[in-house]
Parts: C-alpha cells; structure tokens; sequence
C-alpha cells in the first residue's frame, strides 16, 4: 500500500504540473529535491510570478524514521516508527478573479518494534478560498467533490464538506478561509471500507481535483480588474496567512518537527496585506463573500 | 498601584503619539474606543499610510473580570478575579532604512473571593527590528535600554537582553526577529524590589523609549532606497509576521481570549511578501543582518 500511494503521488504530481504549466504559459515549475537527515525526504515543485500563477507549490515527500517526540504527543502512542507520504499543493493566482486552491493527499503507517504495522490510515481533501465569488465556480468545485465521492459512499460527500467548512474556519475572524470542499483524516480499515477500498476513494479524489479547479481557472484568468479589486485580493490572503499559521495542524506540526521550512511555507501566498480594521462596503461583492464565508452555503 | 499604573500608560500613550504625529508630519492617529463585554476596554491609536510611519498602532488598555479559562491554564491558577492593564506599541515605517519597533509596559493583578490582591506584577520592554543595520543605531537603542536599567540595577541589563534574545526568535528559521532590547515578566516583590521599586523601574523603561527610537528615526527617514531594498523590507517583514502568529504568547493568548482582534492585529506589517527560498546575497548587507540575527550580538 505504501509503494503503490507514493508511486499515484509521484504521477499525480507529474501530471498536475505539467497541466498548470500548460494553463500558464509563461512560468515554469522549479524542482528541489531535498532529505530528511531522520529518513525519507521530498521533491518540492514550486512556480513563480507566472502570467496566471503569481505563487504556488505541487509538493510530494515520504518520511520514516523513529516518531518524533511531538508527534508521540499528538497521536497519544509510546515508541514507534512511522511512515508518512503525501502531496500537499497550494496555488496562488495573480489575478483576484482566480480563486486559491489548496489539496492534500496523504498517507500514514506505524509500526510495531518488529515492524509490522500497527496503525494505517489515509487523510486528504481539496479546497477553495474565492477573492471574488462566482457562485457557479463554487457549485462546479462542490459538485466535482460530490461526484468523487458519490462514487464510494453517498454518505462522504456531505460529512466530509461540513467537515472542511469546521476544520478551516479562522475562530479569530469568525468566518471560514474559504468556501470549502472536502476534508478527512484518519480513514482506517473497517467492516465496509478496507484500506484498498480508501485507496480508491483517495486517489478518485486526486484525480478528480484538475477536473475541479481547471475549468474555473479558464474561465476566470483572463477577466480584468481594478487596483481596488487586487488590494481586496491581498488584505484576504492575509486571512489565509492567518490561518496558516495560527491554526492550520499541518502547518504548526511541521515547524515544530523539524519539517522543511521553505516546502511548508510555500503555502503563504506571495504579496499580503494587513489595513486596520478593513471592512468591505455595504452591498458590495466584497461585504457578500464574508457573509457566505461567515455562513457556509450548502453548494449542491 | 492599579490606578497609578493605568494613569501613567495614559500619559505614556499621549505623549509617544504626539512626539510620533510631529515626526511623521502628514498622518495622524486615529482613535477607537473599545469596550470589553466581560469588563473594561481601551483606546486604541493606529496612524496608517504616514509619511514616515505606513502603519503603527499605540495602544493602551484595562481589563478586568473572572480570569478566562485558557488564563487560568496558562497560569496554573483556579477560579481568580484579575486586572491587567497596558501599553503596546508597534510601529511599521515606510523606509527599509527605519527599524520596526515593537514596545510593551504592563501590569497584572490578582484576587481572591473577598477581592484582596493575592499575586501582581509588571511585565514589559522594548525591541528594534531593523531591514538595514546600522551598528550605530543598535547600539545607541540598547545603550539607552542600559541606562535606564542601571539606575535601578546593574544586572537587569544584560538579563532582560538575553531574555528578550530568547524570547524574540523564530525558532522555525534559527534567527531572531531583530535585534532585541530588552525583555521582563512577573517582575514581582521581593526583598530587595518592593513593586514601588518595580513601578518606578517600568516607568523608566517606558520614559526612555522616544529617547531609544526617535533619533534613530531621524537619522534614517530621509535616505532613498531602492525597489530592492523595498523588497527585501517586505521579505523581512514576513518574518515578522511569522513570529508573531506562531511564537507570540501575547498575540495567541489575545487571539484564544476573545480580546479585541484588530487591536491585536495591529502589530502587522502592511505590505508583506513571502517569496519561495528567498536568500540574500553573498557577501551583502542583507546578509550580514541574518548573520548578526542567528547569532545575538553585545551592543554595549
């Protein structure tokens, strides 16, 4: 199960570049190839100051080793050793009219002193954060995750969108980081889903996000816009930074394991802005996306 | 003690604002009032888009009630009545050339049923994160720090220095956040510091703050800079913002508290950027700043 997923995350991350590549026409991905000193390491795809894609990263890495005292803590187990491999990406676009997507694909297995395996699970999910919002590219991205979903269980589209408008929700702020997707953690082997059974539903989900955020993309990149529009554009990233950083588990849990800091952190987006108190006008576009992010829509 | 304190950050806040309007000498602070529901407020100042200062909050405020549970956590306390009381400030200039500084002075208090004062004591400092470093500007910044410390204690100096080293660093980046200054918390009575002592020796550090940081202001706000250096302030500041959503005590605890966010917030910069491995040059001053960032240096 572990060659098998690392092997989808290497060719899904092949085939995701070299399909952004192609959108953007201008950049290219750079590749950094990095280790772990502990065991394992990655290969870290970032794009830069593109015609559509102004910052992004399509990362994959696998890591083993002895469980790091933190993650001891967080998964609440003694000694082990562990193996963890994903595809985490994050994109950016220039233009406020192109959403932000974040997804992630990701593996896990721990292992008994003789190393058999003790625990394994898969976790993942895909994400939209609009600056600007075209209620028909969130019904198209909700509708892309519903039929993935639906494929498998007609009961994992609705638990795992209402789990994704909780996980990324900023406290702080009171609204959501964005208008959502799909989220789930922890997907173990039971009487009706096998870990084969969480392959297929994990990978269906994977190949179903180009599919999701590709036509969105096309229909949005070349749409002009003000100064004013791309000012909002970047006081919102400034939510998602927030996000990131003061709540994102992913995020914390890798700066404080000794994570790569430059593959985690390329999640923040390039130009940002904080105004005090910056509130949009009444009866604005800007004022309608808070309140759906204040309340989340159910999009399908 | 209470009242004493709470009057002199008044004054405090009067007079750094208005020393800080006359050196800006386009924008002026705008002022909200601010009411906590569960008791007391504060006055918030925050000058944006200045001459000098792009964005800067000085801020002072009182609170009181039942201590909220992640307080009592934090401080290993039961059910408790406080009072907490303070000034923070930080400031954004425009040029790379100004330092950023951040500065705070406050003071606890703590009471039983009948509401006698079981626990107090004051907490503070001041610290200087400059974008260029200028060797004379650090050390005129701690020389002062050191003057005002030694009227009451030659060892405060070079402790509350390494104390704000160690506090003020990004430990997922192995730098500092600046170049520190001065850093103290439960200072609380003792044979030898009585809270008198304790008050006359806060208010000094608060006294000497304009004398710190204005000089360095003036010398430094009219040299032109480059759209590089620009840059590399907006990198920088990134880190910033890091430190202070991921390691800031002060700003997680004001964040999970229900505490005013955009008083909180105002701490970050305006213009930030975060760029994928960005490293400065060999043999530049950017990196001469990081160099002197991952290894404290003795100003004085």
């Amino acid at each position: 199960m572990k060659d098998k997923f690392f092997n989808y995350i290497h060719k899904l991350q092949d085939s995701i570049t070299s399909k952004l590549e192609a959108i953007d026409g201008e950049a290219t991905f750079h590749e950094d190839i990095w280790e772990r000193p502990e065991g394992g390491g990655g290969r870290s795809r970032i794009i830069q100051n593109g015609a559509v894609f102004e910052k992004g990263g399509v990362n994959i890495s696998g890591v083993h080793g002895t469980l790091p005292d933190s993650m001891k803590k967080y998964f609440g187990v003694e000694d082990a050793d562990f193996f963890a491999c994903g595809l985490s990406l994050v994109l950016h676009p220039k233009s406020p009219m192109v959403p932000t997507v974040h997804a992630n694909w990701r593996y896990f297995e721990m292992y008994d002193k003789d190393g058999n395996i003790v625990d394994q699970w898969f976790g993942g999910g895909q994400d939209l954060t609009p600056y600007y919002l075209f209620d028909e590219d969130a019904k198209h991205f909700h509708r892309t995750c519903k039929t993935a979903c639906d494929k498998h269980n007609s009961e994992f589209y609705p638990k795992y969108k209402e789990r994704c408008d909780e996980y990324f929700y900023n406290t702080h702020r009171n609204e959501g980081r964005g208008i959502g997707g799909l989220f789930f953690d922890y997907c173990k082997s039971t009487d009706t889903m096998s870990m084969e059974d969480w392959y297929n539903f994990v990978t269906e989900v994977g190949d179903s996000f180009l599919e999701a955020y590709v036509p969105i993309v096309e229909k949005r990149k070349d749409l002009s816009y003000t100064h004013e529009q791309r000012n909002w554009q970047e006081v919102r990233r400034g939510r998602y930074v927030e996000f990131n950083l003061v709540h994102d588990k992913g995020t914390l849990f890798g700066l404080k394991t000794n994570g790569r800091i430059e593959s985690i952190l390329m999640s923040l987006p390039p130009h940002v802005q904080w105004v005090y108190d910056h509130k949009p006008e009444t009866g604005s576009e800007e004022e309608r996306l808070v309140k759906i992010l204040e309340n989340p829509v159910e999009w399908v």
